[in-house]
């Protein structure tokens, strides 16, 4: 009897906010393995705000997602039958697998599986801290932001799977590093579990000069560099708190209610102090994927980079897991437990 | 009989737009040279926008100027007296002379003169395209949006000093070239004199749509490259067209009404079209002048970058011409003739 696959395919496009009738569960036998071919046991599943933006059509930089598709995800699991020489069954292996249970990967389609050692690495990190989340804090922090020791950088979502290991890194840099953050539980999960310096609760501090003020308390010398994971009110008190030459790197932006963009308040002050502001994609600097995994490797090996895990227990659970992480509803990275 | 000093001093700063009553004129004897001193009779004084700053306290990134005191600004003249082995009569130099008719320097004071040859460049050129405004084009083109060969490169105040340097460095470099400009006699002398491929007028353009619509038929394929010597309405509109990893000096930004800052619309686009904005002011980066300057001489002694003046006739003229300046009434670089 051929083995089920549990697919999620995205059955409709978003109007307003997504929702779970959004997504659609369905059930697949897999196929007999052809030469070549490897067959993957995803273990986890990724849920990463970016999958909004390919629900959507045209409103983004990607290819969006088609329909009665399986929805586009990153995954890691274990070879569990193969009929390629280069996978072995019981390899561990990280890919974008998808919203599924088992992944088929014909011989022709090379280099989208990466085996990785698990000895002391978990393989859920391969996802986070190790993954994309990870390389996503690297580029930003050490392409963009590039903090000299002693000064300040500052953070936004700084207890998310980004956010978290902008200010490791950060910190790894001898800089001094401020995280904003909703709530105090999550706050104080940055200062005492990650070692951040300060942290900030946003959720009190309603408008630009209480938040403002609030920044100023924390960055007594001013803000040097910020990792921007949400825009709006944050970005402009930001802005109001940064020093000469200070740097932006712009890796999230929420939108307004009913999707319309919130304005910066003040741009004259990106000339008023010399400021530089970067938006970036990490898929398009492949380039420096291997440096930035070796450094997010050996810290998670060594522990000195913490991190945590919101798990959502069975493929099932994806769509609610998904709409929970768009509102916040997570503390650290978001994953499914495929089994 | 002493000689007569000509000086224009801040008499007071301006609450709200500034007006002549905050100039005072006033006439002073030449000191006698002591040793080591030279005395310039200044021929030229450049206005520029950065004066305004200065007037106010503390609004700007840069110290204002103090009441009473000589008017800061960038001179042109010829050394009319000399103690000081390294200066003769006749030579040609620029420096920070204010607004006044001579101008003398003790020897002290190193660097604060240079000799210019005025045997291919005129003298009132060091003032403008081979000067802080050529300069200031020089940096924000080349380190910053530094254009590749097809690329389409934006600039606003495309008919200033500044716009009109930015505009041919790129051409030089193979971009395409669109200036934006208030009238059609500005778009004419862009267009026709300075070899733009195209300008845009954005009087009879009152709003985003109109603006960002003229801006998409004068940029088929988008734009790569933007010089911001206005920000507001065009910075919006530009930013509509930006393409992906496209780069925006900021070197002036103006502000609303009463002088609060003006929002950007849609900051969300720096991240969707992976932008790089940044501020910067040329007094910060010496270490490119000579680069710069270079290339800018030779295209100006080889008639390769032309520029266009308004000149203003005598030191008792500069309060008008300043404020005709802020209101956009000059036409290419505003200068004072002082003799």
């Amino acid at each position: 009897m051929a083995t089920i696959n549990q697919q999620i395919l995205l059955a409709s496009r978003p109007e307003g906010e997504p929702s779970a009738d959004n997504f659609k569960l369905v059930e697949k036998p897999v196929p007999e393995l052809a030469e070549g071919d490897v067959l993957v046991r995803n273990q986890w599943l990724s849920l990463d705000p970016y999958m909004l933006g390919r629900m959507n059509e045209g409103k983004s930089y990607a290819q969006p997602q088609p329909l009665d598709e399986v929805m586009i995800g990153g995954t890691a699991g274990e070879v569990v039958a193969s009929r390629n020489a280069h996978f072995q069954v019981g390899d561990k292996v990280v890919g974008m697998g998808g919203w599924q249970q088992y992944q088929l990967v014909s011989g022709a389609q090379r280099g989208v599986l990466q085996k990785v050692d698990t000895a002391r690495i978990p393989l859920s990190a391969y996802l986070g801290a190790v993954g994309m989340p990870g390389v996503t804090a690297w580029y930003g922090l050490v392409k963009i932001i590039a903090p000299r020791e002693g000064e300040t950088v500052v953070v936004s979502a700084a207890s998310g799977a980004v956010g978290g290991a902008v200010g490791q890194l950060a910190k790894a840099r001898g800089a001094r590093v401020v995280g904003i953050a909703g709530g105090p539980d999550k706050c104080a999960y940055v200062k005492d579990e990650l070692g951040f310096d300060e942290c900030i609760d946003y959720k009190p501090l309603k408008d630009l000069k209480s938040l403002s003020t609030a920044l100023k308390a924390a960055c007594p010398k001013g803000i040097d560099g910020h990792f921007e994971n949400v825009g709006g009110l944050i970005l402009d008190a930001v802005m109001l708190r940064a020093n000469a030459f200070s740097r932006i790197a712009f890796c999230g932006m929420i939108s307004g209610y009913n999707g319309e963009p919130i304005p910066m308040q003040n741009p004259s002050l990106i000339l008023v102090n010399r400021m530089k502001l970067e938006g970036f994609i990490v898929s398009e600097h492949m380039e420096i994927w291997p440096e930035a995994l070796k450094e997010l490797g050996t810290m998670v090996a060594t522990g000195k980079l913490k991190y945590r895990e919101s798990v959502a227990d069975g493929l099932a659970a994806a769509p609610e897991a998904f709409l929970g992480l768009l509102k916040g509803r997570n503390f650290g990275k978001q994953l499914v437990k495929l089994y």
